[in-house]
């Protein structure tokens, strides 16, 4: 069996560019499922692209290939690459997009060779497609490329402890429903009483939505792990106002 | 051959929820076909998405597992349902979302177990993908979970017949053409003259869109055997001002 | 193997309507890969589909069966059309979304016949949906229906070539960075100096987004060989309030 191909993108969809490259795709590996994780990330948003991709990238099983095109310096010098790290494959560019599966021990990098014919702003479709469908076909890595040794890697800022025991960070992004995931992870299990302070709001952890009344604030650890800030029934991004890099501070009281 | 699965949430695509449901299916269960119905219902539209199941789940050949994530509820006591009905499968919570299913004298239900480790926000991710995966690869409805006798049953409010002979119904919801879905059935065929009244308009019920000129408001009987009010090339939704549950009223002229 | 089919619907996927019409081709073609290429066309954009195809529609392999479905006159006397083309199939409404292929020289065509029962509202899932099943399973063009000799074809209008050696021209549509597309082809290698005059301003023709500083206007030559005009890091539409037919000339400076 062809393992599956998934494509992210921020082409959106009105027109035909994420056409253009599932009929590469299509052509190259016919045997390979083609699987959407989306089209609508914000248009060049490398950062949100990133935090995308370290959801999915390991759920899927083993063969699969990812490509991930969030590319705003497409037809620059940045490089093109493919990743195989831990038994994945992953296609793109060298922004930082691919960095989940970039701390990995067994990572391996190669910068892919730029076919002469390539549509400088079109490496979705003319580089990066046909190299997931070669490694989707069973192609090894190596025959793609020189080795990349220093590619792109961004991580998550962790947050600071500080002295009187709370744990500073940052919201790092906003999911559709409003909710801000931040950076902060917490002691499991959490002691009663934890709260959440930003923009001078004191918001209590919880378990899960039904721990509040409907419209009140609330915190809680996320499926990643994270905590989340969110309203209940409601979006705590236009509620607060929030922006990406707000201070929050955790606090565990006694 | 493993028959589809297909996913209907509110998750939206502009992270990686979606991505992370269909790495857990794509491991699970490596063969079924993933379909894409929506992800972009609007968030926590339980409503919507029984009256979006109620078009499409019968559609599918028999063996289809219809995952169904819309879903505010999660993490509380609601439960997480697994419904085998006239052939196929449908996984979701137990908020009315698979309603449609549920009306056949075939429906079987079971309350699925929540595994310890799942996440209390993303039972989307934890309970029910892993379910539907199962579902897909043959597993038996019986081994997931007690039988739940009295599941959330939600449906679609029946209009009344006055002594006059008018039926009088409401607006359900709107397409994304601004088409207003009412809940009203007309007698087949509807005799010439017939019209609908709401919010002081009087529109006539005719067989198509080109029976109107361009920017005429009309009604017509949908694909769902439903009225719908409309306006040609343009919406009746903003045409008009309409919110879900306005009161429409057909008459039948002699 | 079977086929895929893609779908590209102006239907939006926040009700059934999607989930219906691949209903349909489950059924019917239970084995065809189901490939979206959009549902988010603008509603009843006729062009903006013509121009979607034109990108996609040789991409895929032999055999492959695009459904296309943008139906402004769905109900009324505008035939149904099968087309067979450079060994590719397509099925949608003779409304010139099929234009692309009906100007190969081995295109035939063909006029389907409406089942009785079909929704007058929706011939996608009742007209379109089955014949591009059966045209993936295999079945012959001319089963479908009668020959339709007179299509309606449409094209991109061409430039005009002035005496001073302009070229001029117009903006056909808009991508999702907001790139105005334009029907300019210009010569290749484009000489030094080359520009691109519209709205008042004189805009550089540039290689690649790099070539200009973040935030500086520039037109380059898109993927598909015709002149776009953008801005690095922003959105040529909302900067210059350019619309569909907007007058632009290319200029070759000596």
């Amino acid at each position: 069996m062809t393992p599956p191909i998934t494509l992210l993108t921020d082409f959106g969809t009105a027109d035909g560019y994420v056409g253009e490259v599932k009929g590469v795709l299509s052509t190259l590996a016919p045997h390979a499922p083609l699987v959407d994780i989306s089209h609508d990330l914000y248009a060049q948003d490398v950062e949100g692209a990133r935090l995308a991709v370290a959801r999915y990238w390991r759920r899927f099983p083993p063969g699969t290939v990812h490509l991930v095109i969030v590319d705003p310096g497409v037809g620059t010098a940045r490089a093109a690459l493919a990743v195989a790290s831990e038994g994945r494959y992953l296609v793109g560019p060298d922004n930082g997009v691919l960095s989940p599966s970039l701390f990995a021990l067994d990572a391996r990098v190669v910068r892919l060779a730029e076919p002469p014919a390539a549509a400088p702003t079109f490496h979705g479709r003319d580089v990066f497609a046909p190299v997931a469908a070669q490694l989707a076909m069973g192609g090894p890595l190596e025959a793609l490329g020189e080795p990349h040794p220093e590619p792109v890697r961004r991580r998550t800022p962790p947050p600071v402890r500080h002295g009187d025991g709370t744990l500073e960070g940052e919201v790092l992004t906003f999911d559709r429903f409003g909710n801000a995931v931040t950076n902060l992870v917490p002691a499991r299990p959490t002691p009663p009483g934890t709260t959440v302070v930003t923009m001078g709001q004191e918001i209590p952890l919880v378990r899960t939505y039904g721990d509040v009344p409907p419209g009140a604030p609330l915190a809680l650890v996320g499926s990643s792990g994270l905590v989340e800030i969110a309203v209940r029934n409601g979006s705590a991004a236009s509620r607060f106002g929030m922006a990406r890099g707000q201070r929050v501070v955790l606090t565990a009281r006694p």
